[in-house]
């Protein structure tokens, strides 16, 4: 468990300076929550396998009306900002969700035009704004680091409250690594466990913040094997082999996704990201087709293989994969939300009153 | 009583070459209650007074402070999304306002260009996205059949939801007709009931569906005359007469609205559908004035006599009628509060909690 | 306390007429509760006293867990319209943070070109149509007499609720001022109360309406010396200076703003409203920096002195002042919040309740 360091005894200089893994102890609370959740590294394997007990806990719990009673009891004196200066329906109403499940009330700034920013205020005049009023924000933006100067300025005031990353540009979206690991977590619960298993990740690697994050979350679980298949100017970058180097982890780089299919365990579709492409530049020169999933691959994917794809999909995954049972996109997604409710309410301390109800009422 | 058939024992090729008429019974659940609510020629008697008599008892009963909080009781475990990618207020806040008296958690789409359909997500991924968080989804769509086929897929996946058509293009309104419908009832509760009395419809007859889906409506009241006064281009389509004579309706189609109005019991103006047309298209040559209602005419209009008006209104109908008793279109949109409100109760089976608290505490 | 005129027996070309002393009794209820909020002049001493110690109990009650569920029950069966057709997320956020803490379910309006105005509405049929919906309108436009006609036209259907002004133009922006009131009487409750402070306004104070409204309130609290600090062209209106001398009030009008602060008890900084500025026009000639509050400033001000803005700043408010504690414009906002609660909950008659609650709890 990460010991906690004060996020108001460190100037912004300092802590815009460390690595995203000297950065993981200010974010802690001195209970071992998560202060803010800003970044993928501040999870570690307890807070991960925590996480992922609560999510399911929730879950079930929400099943009965009785049920969703007490989860929307447990933060009914909380109220939460979405504010969202980037497009992103899935996100935002994934978040939007989960803060209802707990009973939060939710205000949202999305459309930044209509905001008091025309008046020429800064920023960070608007955040501590929005955070005046509120518990708790949850922000997503297209700059990269504005989340985690926010959180530091907050930290620094007399109402600190906590943030939670929703995106942050090509940066970092931590809580789509969470859904990520519960969705495979959940895939082989009853197959012998995340341990020892063959993960393939397809597609556009270069770019896709989700799959780099998601690299790095699984090497706390042991024995996972990694497999990169892209084109080679779309390949994982480097540092994340390294990574995989120093933490000891089998891995393979390809351009043959179709030939890892029959021995992959789980596979991660991405998406083609040309909205960071630069508007000017050429073509790709590289056929989409061998980097998709079509019904016909169903055929060699394994009986108990996973197919996973963080959504929205263009033409890399075929939709009429999506009534094979092997198929967990769907219900990726939906995790998604029991993992975000799980998250805030950890943040709030509400673990054990969730875990208390379960016993008494589920087990 | 409609005989349920299964929404996902049908392909979509086969059950999108059906009528309205044909479609109805994949429509309700086993028990009856509506399942999906898309199309009017879904509601029968039946159905019709079990949603207008709901509507009266959730509207008394939300008279006290005690009633309200009855209500938002009643599916304060449910989310519903309000997917509206056409702009319109009223139905939107009448909807609103129905889920929060209920006790509802509600999230909205309203403007899809800030969604992930940027990212080229087909219009169905992002309908089964929002599927995923909620439990009902009411939406508006300017796509003819596009609501449809969407109720059809959701009811073909492993987490089936309601949804409720609040407007699909040129087509079919469904909860509008609810409310008139609840409108004329509660106007002649105390004189007598819908029976034996005679509708005026008065304007663009053509194009609004309004006044298609009240004209079939009314053929399960008996005895009920219908006239259609409107400028000859703009008048009912054949087909509603047709459906009329099939159902041996007595009704009258004229130019001549003024007439109408010393032998109406209620009279139903409707809107220039201007925003329908095209654009290049030359103006059309009748005189509106002569398809308006006036102080003027509430001077012969019948001492027990109704005006209706979906609204908004243009020149029309004038604002010097609105304190007169018998301008009930103010109410008339208050009803589509209730009468949605009845709607989702009914779907979600709530309509027996709603009675026992309604006979133990208002009776 | 003002004795109640009904705004049901007269008409709007006469109240219109009226001057805003003269209308301030048509808008409160019997019982002396507000009924309307329009106008900063409807508040006299002991409604601001009644507010401001509400305000205090509101906010002291919302620390717990459980007062927050008491103040969540207050009006949970109450419906909040926030139309907001001119742009501003801080008074939106705050008053919607209010409607929250009390319980109120909220709906917005606030991009109206996505309304249907676009079908050739009137604004009066839109927000009849809106308060079919709620208990309650909060509203934001540019159009100067708009809300008071609103609030005219609802008290004459068979459904009047009320409505609160959050800002009409260049006119009144009545909550505003009571947020303003409530942070000077804050600021100096352990300093021997409002009375006998000096008060110093800087910056555009002939089109800032906020310091107009403020001026005249603080007129409530004996022996309050008033100095207005601008340049001449943006000088404060001569119709206040004659206010202030027929209510027999000490002030100063100065170009010297920073002369005036070591005496100062209070300073009250202003934006430079540019966004009323014509756009064809000549700059002004005028240093703003001489209108413009530093660290340095801090050196001179009083030990007990204090700092309001009523945000958002430019310039003229310099953020290294942000951390001294007589830096009070933050803390401001926040009583935003808590005043309008106060001012909610008194107009549906809920202050008893919170008395009791406080009494029984916190005293």
């Amino acid at each position: 468990m990460l010991k906690r360091k004060r996020l108001d005894e460190i100037s912004w200089e300092l802590f815009s300076a460390l690595s995203p893994d000297e950065r993981a102890p200010y974010l802690v609370q001195s209970s071992g929550r998560p202060y803010h959740a800003l970044i993928a590294q501040q999870f570690e394997r307890d807070s991960l396998d925590l996480l992922c007990d609560l999510a399911t806990r929730i879950r079930r719990i929400a099943k009965s009306r009785d049920g969703m009673k007490f989860l929307s009891d447990l933060l009914c004196h909380k109220r939460a900002m979405l504010y969202f200066s980037q497009p992103s329906s899935r996100t935002f109403l994934s978040f939007y969700a989960a803060c209802q499940i707990l009973g939060m009330r939710v205000a949202e700034v999305r459309d930044t035009s209509i905001s008091s920013e025309m008046k020429g205020e800064t920023p960070t005049d608007s955040v501590r704004t929005f955070g005046s009023y509120f518990d708790m924000i949850i922000m997503r933006t297209p700059w990269q680091g504005f989340v985690e100067e926010m959180a530091w300025m907050l930290s620094n005031t007399e109402r600190p409250l906590p943030i939670i990353n929703a995106g942050s540009g090509k940066d970092q979206h931590p809580t789509q690594a969470l859904l990520d690991i519960y969705t495979l977590q959940r895939s082989f619960e009853k197959n012998g466990g995340l341990e020892n298993k063959h993960v393939v990740f397809c597609g556009d690697l270069k770019r896709g913040r989700t799959v780099r994050s998601l690299s790095r979350l699984l090497t706390y679980y042991p024995n996972i094997r990694q497999t990169f298949a892209a084109p080679e100017a779309l390949q994982i970058g480097q540092d994340i082999l390294d990574q995989l180097d120093a933490a000891g982890v089998n891995y393979d780089v390809t351009t043959d996704f179709k030939a890892t299919i029959p021995d992959a365990d789980a596979i991660y579709m991405t998406r083609v990201q040309s909205e960071w492409d630069n508007p000017d530049g050429e073509k790709p020169k590289y056929n989409w087709a061998d980097y998709s999933f079509t019904a016909a691959d169903l055929l060699v994917l394994k009986r108990t293989g996973v197919i996973l794809h963080p959504l929205p999909r263009r033409q890399e995954l075929d939709p009429a994969c999506d009534n094979d049972p092997r198929a967990v996109y769907w219900r990726q997604m939906r995790n998604g939300m029991w993992i975000r409710c799980a998250l805030i309410a950890n943040i709030f301390g509400r673990e054990q009153e969730i875990t208390h109800y379960y016993m008494m009422n589920l087990k």
